[in-house]
């Protein structure tokens, strides 16, 4: 089974500048346990291209590898498996798409939602925004800890908590419930992205002692 | 077989306005044999649902209904086939993904292109632009009426002919081997859309004649 500890999602427009496996290979060399590739605006073919690569990488380093929005990519690259937001396939259907053998996650941020996603089929849950962030522009409103405290409470799946996480506040996250901690900016945005996910992965690693 | 006399391709944006459904509703009225839902903004949620809708028109009128792009939408909402440019998917991977129970074709501009595709398990090809087009800002240079007989030299598939094609030159792209006519704007940018499809398709009957 898949480690959520720390789950670095790739942008390639939020790693400034940087080329997209070099954002890889630096996040998986800082320890990342999954990887997740949202590229909304890039071509099929060039995420197919990119998703290969990442494949390789993912697979030497042991670790997750997910492609968000497109279970035909997804599918293509052998991904571990797919994240779904809301406004993306209906989870229900994607679960069929996917088949047994690969992992469903879906973001949510209410207690409905996560509900409903568990019920379709997911494997773990994106839970979010937890605190108020820059990378994802329709995030909404923050749920902050309160709103992890209840998802946490009511379904049982994996739980990885993303929005404005950094190694400042993760112990808070890990100690609400989440099972791991999802992050763009906080990994890719730095300055070094491999000394960036080691100091979030240690943080994840002692607040759970 | 899916009759390909009149392929109406269905981008919400070049519909002046008006709703989806009611455009497609109004070219299968017009005799559309063929329905494209080209959708490269829209979340694969709104695309499986609007799909469903198309699904079941398309079904009522006996046209085919090929989705672009989204091989996950097409599978979802059981369309005949898949539409493919040279950005999206590989074919390749495109045609292993669909099984072969569904339509794949592919948009091309050469005659490598079109050899390629075919190998690759194109059931039919788009091949254009035959003309100069405002619909597709990418298309690239027409590739006119000497590109395309060399593509209809070249392969065996059935062969719809895109980009500028209205009433009035029809009759020479039909006559240069195309098999069928794809249209965006000459349609869907109607006044009355019914009636640009009814006047299109027996342009094209005609000219077979």
């Amino acid at each position: 089974m898949a480690s959520w500890d720390l789950y670095v999602v790739i942008t390639t427009k939020l790693g400034g500048g940087r080329p997209t496996l070099e954002l890889v290979r630096q996040a998986l060399a800082g320890g990342a346990t999954a990887i997740q590739l949202r590229e909304k605006d890039m071509p099929a073919r060039e995420m197919v291209e990119l998703g290969r690569e990442i494949r390789t990488l993912t697979r030497a380093a042991g670790a997750a590898f997910i492609v968000n929005d497109r279970l035909d990519v997804a599918l293509a690259v052998d991904a571990d498996g797919l994240h779904i937001g809301q406004e993306d396939l209906p989870a229900q259907v994607a679960r069929k798409l996917l088949g047994p053998g690969k992992i469903l996650g879906v973001s949510t941020g209410t207690v409905l939602e996560a509900r409903q996603a568990v019920a379709d089929g997911a494997d773990y849950l994106g839970v979010g925004s937890i605190f108020a962030t820059k990378s994802k522009g329709d995030a909404g409103e923050p749920i902050g800890l309160a709103g992890l405290k209840a998802i946490r409470a009511a379904v049982d799946v994996p739980i990885v908590a993303i929005g404005g996480i950094d190694a400042g506040n993760v112990a808070e996250v890990i100690a609400a419930g989440a099972d791991g901690v999802a992050v763009v900016s906080a990994v890719i945005g730095a300055p070094d992205v491999a000394a960036a996910a080691r100091e979030l992965l240690s943080a994840v690693r002692r607040a759970r002692r």
